[in-house]
This record gives C-alpha cells, structure tokens and sequence, in this order.
C-alpha cells in the first residue's frame, strides 16, 4: 500500500512541511515536487531554502523539480496531489486538477466557501466529505480543502462546546505568527518592538470559515452555521510558529468552568476515532491549568503540533466564558492539517 | 511660582520618568528623591540604572537620595509628593504622608477603589477631584491615584463613546509592553518568541478602574458606573512600551463608524481645555485611517506619548463596534499622567 | 541662500532620512524627490510608507514624484543631488549625472574605490575633497561618496589612533543591525531568536573602504593607506538600528588606555572645526567608562546620531587594544553623513 | 548496572538538563534532587519552573526535593553527585563532598584553574582525567570540572587545528545566547532590541580555561597550554540558546582553507572514540559550506546539542583562518557536557 503523491509548490514553508511528513509517512510516497518555472530541472535541495528544524529527508534532496504542468503530473499518476501555491494561482491549477480526475488537497483560500467543496478539520467535520460528491456535476475529479489556520485552531476549541452548551456568540483576538505569512511575508524591521494590528482577509476567514467547518450537511452542500456569528480581530506578532486566540463566548445553555473543561477534555470525534489515522494526535485538544498557559513557544509542539492547546479557562460577571487557544499554524493550522485530511480520505476510500 | 516636588521610589521606571519630567518643568521643581534603604546618602547618579532615552537631567545627577522616612520627607516642606513605589509598601507610605497633611499623587495599585480617592484621568474625569475633600474624616492631606496604566488608556478611547452614544458592553483583548512589568519584571527567556497570556491582578484592574474613572460624583465618593461591565483578557508581549488593546463594544444608541470617529476626534475635556496644563497633549485622542495602525512602535510617542491612538474602527455583522486603541504605558499610563494630574491640582487650587 | 536639492530615491530607509533632514535643512531646500516608475506623478506621502519616528515633514507630503529621468533632474537646476539607489542602478545614474556637471553625494557602493573619487567621513577626511578635481577628464560634474557604513562607524575610531599611535594590524567583528538591509532586507522569520554570520559583500568593503578613508591624498587620487590591513567578520543581529563592533587591534607606538582614551575623546578635525556645519556633531567620537556600554538601543542617537560612541576600551596580555564601537548606521553611517558631506561642500565652495 | 546520580541544584537551567538526561539514561539512576532551603520536601514537579521544550520525565514529578546537606547526601550513597550551583556556593559544597569520598561533576566556575582539577571536555583532554589523582592531598574524592560554555565550544573548534598545524595567536569575538545567564539572568527590557558588550568575569574564563583544556598534563598536574594566547570580547545577544563565536586566528604552521576544514571535520579523540559513550556525538565538529551558516537557531541541535558547528572557514591577507563556530551552550556547553563526563569517568573506572 504506497499512495502516491505530489506537491505542487514545495519550496515554500507548508511546501516544505508536507515534503517532510510525505518522505517520512506510512501509506504515502512522495513522487513529484514542483517549484516556480526557473527552478524546474534542478535537485530539490537546491532551489530550496530548507527552513524546517527537522533535516531534509535525503530521498527527497536529488528529486527533480517538475514543470507545474497539470497534464504532466498527471500523467505520473498521482494518488492525490497537494497544492501549497499562492490563492492568485491556486483556483485555477486546482480546478484543472480536478479536470483530469485528481483528488486535491489544497491550502490556499480560493473555493474554501464553494458549498460543495468540504472545508475540513477532521475530528471536526469529518462528515463533510461526503458533500464532494457533488463536485461531480463540475469536474470528475475531487478538491479538499485545508481552512485558514486560525479558523482551524478556533474551531477545535469550539466543537465541543457548541455540542455540548450550545453557542449564541463568540468574539476573538488573534496573536498570529510570523509564519503564517510565509518565509519572507513579515519583515524583520516591520515586526521588532512591535505588532501589526491587520492581516489581508484574515477576520473576513475567521468569520466565515468557521461557520463553515461547524456547519451542516444538506443535499445542497454544506451549509453555513446560523446559530452564532463569529467577531474577530487580528494582529501580526513576533512569534515564529503559533497562533495565540483570545476568545470570548456565550453558550446558549449555562455552563461552568469545569463543564466546559470537561467538554474540551473529553472531546474526541467518534467517526475517525478508531481509524488509526497516523497524523491523528492523542487529544485533540489539551487543557492546561496554569494561570500563565498556553505560551506559543512552550506548549505549540503539543502532539506533534497538532493538539490546540487551552487555557485560562474562566467566567466573567455576565456568564461570558472566556479562554486562551493555541495552535501550531503550519502544522495543525496547514500542513500537518492537510496529511490528515489525506489519510481520512483513505481510510474513508475516496483514494 | 515653583512647587517643590518630592519623588518617592526614583529610580524604578516609573520613578525615572517623573524625575525626567519635574527636572524640565515650568511649575514644579524637584527637591528630593528617595530610594531603598542600601542607596541612602548616596548621589542619584551613582545608584540609579538609568533606562530613558532621554538624558539624564544634570540637576539631578548630584541629588541625595534622602531617606524615605515620613518625617523627613514633610520637613523639607514639598508641595506635592509623588510615590511610585511597589504596592506593598505603597499603602502605608501614601497614609502616612497624608496623616502629615501632604498631597500624594500615588501610583501604585492600593486605595484605587476608595470612594473617597479620585482615579484621576484628566481628560476623562478631572471633576473627580472634589470628592477627596472626603477625606478629611481621615487624614488632613489627600491622595490622588494615578490608575492602571492599561484602563487610563482604554478608558480615554471609551469615554467620548460614553458620552456621545452609551455604551453597554465592552470586551478587551490587551497586548502589553514589558515595560509594564518595570525593569527586570519579565526575563528575557520567558518572552523571547513568545507571548504569556497573564498579568498577576490586571484583568480585575481594568475591569474595575475603568468603571471608576467613567463613575459618578456622589456625596459618599465616586460611585462604579453601572451601566455597563467591562470584560478583559491580558497577554504580555515583547514590545517595550506601548500597550495595545482589541476592544470590543455594544453602543447603546446606534452609531455608524464616522460617527465614532467624530466622536472620538472631537474629544476635549471642556473642563480641563483652557487650563494650559503643560503636560496636556494636544488631541488626548488620534483616530487614524490606515488598515494596520496603531502599532506600538509606530504610534506610541504621539501626543509626546500623552495621546492615545485609536484605529481600525469597524462595525461586526451584530453592529458591535471593534477598535485598536494604543497608548505608551509608561508616559500616558503612567508617570506622564500623575504630572498631568499634579498640573490639574494646581489649577484647581489644591496645591 | 538656499540651495536646491533633489533625492533620487527617496522612498526607501536612506532616502526617507534624506528627505527629512532636507526639509529641516538651515542652508538646503528640497525641490524635488524621485521614486520607481510606478510612483511618478503621485504624491510622495501617497507612495512612501514612512518609517522613521519622527513625523514625515509636511512640506514634502504632496510633493509630486519625478521621473527618474537625468534630463528632467537636469532642468530642476539643483545645486546638488543626492543619491541613494541600489547599486546596481546607482553608477549609471550618478556618472550620467555628473556628465550633465551635477554635484551628486552618493550612497550606493559603486565608484568607491575610483582613487579619483572621494570617499567622505568629514572628520577623518575632509582633505580629500580635493582629489574630485581629477574627475574633470571625466565628466564636468563631481561625484562624492558616502562610505559604506561599518566602516564609516569603524574609521572614526580609529582615525585617532592612527594619527597618534599608529596602527599595525585590525580585526573587527561587527553586529549590524537591520535596517542596514533596507526596510525589506532581512525577513522577521530569519532574524527572530538568529544571527546571521553573513552580509554579501560587506566585509570585502570594510577592508578596503576604511582605508581609502585612511588613505593620502595624491596627485593621481587617493591612494589606500598601506600601513596595515583590516581584517572583517560580520554578522546580522535582531537590532533596528545602530551598528556595534568588536575592535582589536595593535598601535605602533606603545599605548596606555588611558592614552587612547584621551586620544579618541580630544579628536576633533581641525580642517572643518570651525565651519559650523549644521550636522556635526560637537564630539565625533564619545568614550563612555561604564563596563557595559556601548549599547546599541541606548547609545545609537548619540549627538542626534552623528557620535559614534566607545567603550570597554582594554588592552590584552600581548599588548592589543580591544574596545566597542557603536554608531547609528543610516545617520552617521548613511544619510546623515550624506548630509554634513553636502554641507562640507558648500563651505569648500565646491557647491 | 546502574549508577546512582544525585543533582545539587536541580531546579536551574543546566539543572533541569542534568534531571532530563539521567531521567533517561542508560547507566545513571537519578535518585536524589536538591534545591533551595524553601523548597525541602516538596515534589520537584511542585517547585520548578520547567523551562525544557522536552517534557519533565514523570519518574521525577514526585521526587521530594532533598536538603542540601551534604551528610545527607553521602548517606543516600551516590556513585555520582552533578553540582549545579552559584559559584558563591559551590566551591564549598563541592569540597565538602570531596572530603566525604563522592565523586563530584561540578559546573560553576570554582576551582576551575586548579591544576589538579581536570577541566573536561571529553574529545578534546580525557587524558587530564588522570591528574585527579593528585587530589588525594586535599580530598579522599574528586572534582571533576565542566569548564565554562563559551569556552568548551571554542576548544572543540581550536582542538585539531593546534594539533594538524599548531596555532600561535586567537582571537575570539563572541555572541551568546539568553540562557547562558540563567532563566532570569537578562531582563527582556534589557535586550529587547540591543546587544549588551559584557559578561562578568567571560573573557577572563575564555582566554584561561581554553588554554588549559588545551594544557598539558605534568607531575603537578594540567600545566596550561603557553604557545598561544587568546584575547576576547563578548557579547549578550537576543538569542535563546547558541553561542556563536567569530574566531581570528594565526596558525604556525601554513594551511590552507581545505586542510583546516578537512581537519576539522576529520577531528575524533581516539581515546574516546570506542568507548560507547551515549552522550558522545557522532562529529564533535560539523563543518557547514554556505555562506551563511552556522546560525543559532538553524544549528544548535546538530548531534543533539552535542555537536559544534563551524562554517565560513577563509583566510584574509595576511595569512589568518577566519570563522564563526557555534554550539548549544546549556547542552554540549554545560548539562550535555557534564553528562559525557560522567560518562567518561565511568568508562575509565573512576566511577
């Protein structure tokens, strides 16, 4: 059992994590790498800027570059095929993969909130899936998308909360990480003594993406969750990896501190519990109860980078609850995130 | 026309900076300094770890750090007494100098709730001043509170909203300078590429102080406005001054985002306006335009770091107002603030 | 008197000093600034993201662009241009320039090394505006450099030296701060919590430019001292501005501390003391006792900037000097040694 | 077998090193925990801060904090005691079990220089184990020292170029991280933003200690290496953990840039070489070819800490070898260094 893969855009920081996990994992084997037009032909390890604390995998250093042709790769064949590109060109070379009949895993923001294109965070909305048949009527092939990366952390921690309590309103303030903008999207003078009170798009993401992950399944599509809005507002800090959420939220039915530490706690979702999903981690959600957690630099390798980590849990004079969420956003919040989307595929046999 | 002034805790951060500014004041003139115990007799110079960027006033260089003893600090007869002192220490100095009938303007965190203790913020709520006349029933000086640098801030961008449209609701997500913490109050380690969600007792501060400022004069003190409650959640950040703060409020008349604009860039303290207090910046209140302002290190000098900035003012699909209000803790949070208010005391003929 | 200046590339770190110190200038009036291609004809406010704390000045703001075109610069009749383009850009513009009989102070690295060219630190040098003369069998214009700035920082140390003691032999080790890459140069991701132990190029200029500004005066132009090399390590570090480097070296003449000391605090340039240029400071060079100094965030805006300032001065068990020098890199080390440069030049009638 | 391991001071920064690596450990059992007064009788999970990104080994969690009396601690007999202390304190406490027969791996700078006291850095000088020997005089046990950070990571570098070509001259610039002063050593007021030129009493440590790790063992004991001095400057850096070193040196014996890089990476000390050590990287010395490396937070985890890197190997003018080495300096410079001592005395039957 070797399911092949391709990365399209494998030299940027989520290019580069899915390259590791792929060269590193049980029931995939990556195949092909693609990178901008001036470096194809070239070994993989040098046109990249390797940025990963982990080494470069060696089987991965002498790959060629290929062209981001859409009918070149697929005429290797691919299983499923990873797309980490910038939204401008993203749209268009996923659609045309999904053209040719591939199964798509993409990272940038382009048909995240088409309804028949699931919007996934697996221990969240597994059952999203589902609703990709509907791609039929625009392509043979199937695109799955990873959410924005705050959303995704977000919506962990909100999951078992709207399930158990109910939700009427949240409000969140994000402490976002420089890799979320990529290798270079933050400059070192911009950020020193300092923070960046605006992201291009990002609350617009927040607010939708996830009523999208926590919404319902209908013969049209998934449908929006009605029942709250969600309110955000961002800021660039001078963190390397994990975004830090300041959440505020009304349940709809009352619920104490420890209620809601339970309901965190206990969190697992039953449908991908059994499935032996290797990226899965043991919980998906860690709650910690120091006064002074989550910190990003501490607690963001949490299973692997792929637990959300949330403390401070507490109530304020009119019912609010209120805690801190924290998520590794190029794992959890993008590529470790689209690995497992991946592997619940497989399991689920749509590859 | 010179009012001596006495600093008590001068070599803090705080401490600096009210030496730095009644060293270069048109009315007050600085006659003593204290500080611990092991520094007494000794020139200021030789103790003092001097952090501003500003030079160090050469009339203070060759001052004696006196001993902080009550009776020696009234016999040199001052006018005006500024603590900046460690709030355990702080209650019993600022009483007992009151008992000598000194004039205390204090900036450590005890009696800040005390109906009769005016938590001034001159722009806001210089009519507070009267109520301390109800002191007398404890000692014959009185004390004046500076408030928590995190609350003056929050509450010159909430009171023109009060005032203009009502307010009913309030969240705050603070991300606060070290500088708040004093000089060795966060290490290195503990905020290099990182962010602690916690600040001992900061959250109840603003969620009180605020109230307080914005409160009533009634015959019993200041009574805590009811009308609204705030909610805050905290985190330090590596930034050295400037505190910036995500707030969200509920209006109770509806108001269009140039509605709080104007409203905010329109803000004067009538009261205050024709005093010429030398400390009193321009506009307490600057409303920018651009997506990604206030930044601390950007924004926090305007005003000479006695104005606060207000940006990326929006309205949420509930119609919640969201805004970035940003302000140097240290100066306006701070030590610029107890000389504004020692100004205003003068003005109004307490000193 | 006012003489005409115009900014060629205005927009960038260097070319925002420029403007700022023209436009504040007792002797120089800004008639007109130059920006890419896409910005002509715009206001300079609508395209500069202005990143300097001090305000952008309000004489400039709704100056239009001007087309980078040499015949259009030409027409404006300046007296004198400045320069600060990227290098390789730079030379061509400059020589055409100077072709048109323009005075240009440069700032990029081309023509640094022409020995008919000189290369300025006014207090260290100011005899070697002479040599420009030869540039006549060149182009009827003169071109003056400004020095990179590691070296302009480094040559002010040791000019003194040099002229008192001798030197034989200098290693240097630098920490060079960020906005020495320009606003973009160094992206947050590759500098938080890192040092980068290269700078393309860098210590090849150190090298040679320092001694071109040590160098003699010629009849075929300025010939490189020869007396001793200069031997460079850099290193990028996670400051905003202001230049520290580690100095060893080995004077000629035997040499107490104390001998250096004094020798580096008496240094003044007698050939230009008495000029009364605007933008020298009153000591070039300030030696502070303390063990811990220089530092660069509290020592950089030393004489507004133009000090370089020493400290740790020591001598080793074989005899060496070792001391720190600090500077502001894009003041004394850029657009403010551009500045006095263009003042030395009126006062030597060249302009 | 299995080893019995007692901490002295396990709560520090090289002490939670100390209790994570012999938590898991093959030869040593970690039975024994002290720390301050205050802190007797608690669970060590109780009173740490643990500051590891490795999470605390649960075999301690529970482990009551022991009194530092060294009755005590002789009577749990230890075939080993790791002593973690402030200098102020631990020469006593070293030699005080000394004298009650312990084997002693101490890190603070104590006793460092005494010429019957190895100052180990295992592939550089095991052979100076057998002069503690001559500590019978003093003692029935023996001191075993782990020298000073900075200085172990530049002795790996200097090691086989003083053997392959001799060196007649070295100096050393360096830049060192955050951690090498403990977790509240550097105020983050302080660095934020700036580099500190001083750490008491570091160049004195580097320019002695590097020369008796390169010393010579005698009749006397370790006599210091007197072929070459070595003059340094050191630098505080933004930096967590790394130090990174720019060396200057003079060889006496001509090489080439490829001989030294061959030298280095060719370096093993045979003596250790078969022994097995656990803790004993594969390359004591990594050398890297791009241009920019090494870099502190790319690199120090190369040989799990255990290894330096060392990159831009060249040679200026005059015949000097330039470079930059850098080395993780609570690991392979304090606790990961102790570590392989132990192991060592271990392997050689001391204990």
């Amino acid at each position: 059992m070797a399911l092949n893969a391709i990365v399209i855009g494998s030299t940027g920081l989520v290019g580069q994590r899915l390259v590791y996990y792929l060269s590193n994992h049980p029931w995939f084997r990556l195949i092909g790498v693609t990178a901008s037009d001036d470096k194809v032909g070239k070994r993989y390890e040098e046109v990249v800027r390797w940025s990963l604390e982990e080494p470069m995998p060696s089987t991965v250093k002498d790959m060629k570059i290929m062209k981001m042709d859409v009918n070149e790769i697929v005429a290797q064949k691919p299983d499923i095929v990873f797309t980490a590109l910038p939204t401008s060109v993203s749209a268009k070379v996923d659609q045309e993969l999904a053209k040719k009949g591939m199964i798509v895993v993409s990272h940038a923001s382009n048909n995240r909130l088409d309804p028949d294109v699931p919007l996934l965070n697996p221990e969240v909305n597994a059952d999203h899936v589902e609703v990709a048949k509907l791609q039929e009527s625009r392509w043979s092939g199937k695109i799955f998308k990873v959410a924005n990366c705050a959303s995704t952390i977000l919506t962990l921690a909100l999951k078992p909360i709207y399930d158990d309590f109910g939700i009427s309103r949240v409000f969140v303030s994000t402490m976002q990480a420089l890799s979320g903008a990529g290798l270079n999207g933050v400059a070192g003078m911009a950020i020193l003594d300092n923070i960046i009170p605006y992201i291009e798009d990002e609350e617009e993401k927040i607010e939708t993406e996830s009523l999208k992950m926590l919404g319902m399944v209908s013969n049209n599509g998934i449908l929006l969750n009605d029942k709250f809005t969600v309110s955000a507002t961002v800021h660039r800090v001078n963190v390397l990896e994990g975004h830090l959420e300041a959440v505020f939220l009304k349940t709809e039915k009352d619920a104490e501190v420890e209620d809601i530490k339970e309901s965190l706690r206990e969190f697992r979702n039953n449908k991908i519990r059994g499935m032996g999903l290797p990226m899965q981690p043991e919980a998906p959600v860690v709650v910690r109860e120091e006064k002074d957690r989550p910190q990003p630099r501490l607690d963001r390798m949490e299973g692997k980078g792929m637990s959300v980590v949330v403390g401070r849990i507490r109530k304020d004079k009119e019912g609010w609850i209120k805690f801190n969420v924290l998520g590794h956003n190029t794992i959890r919040g993008a590529a470790g995130n689209g690995i497992l989307i991946a592997e619940l595929l497989y399991k689920m046999k749509i590859i």
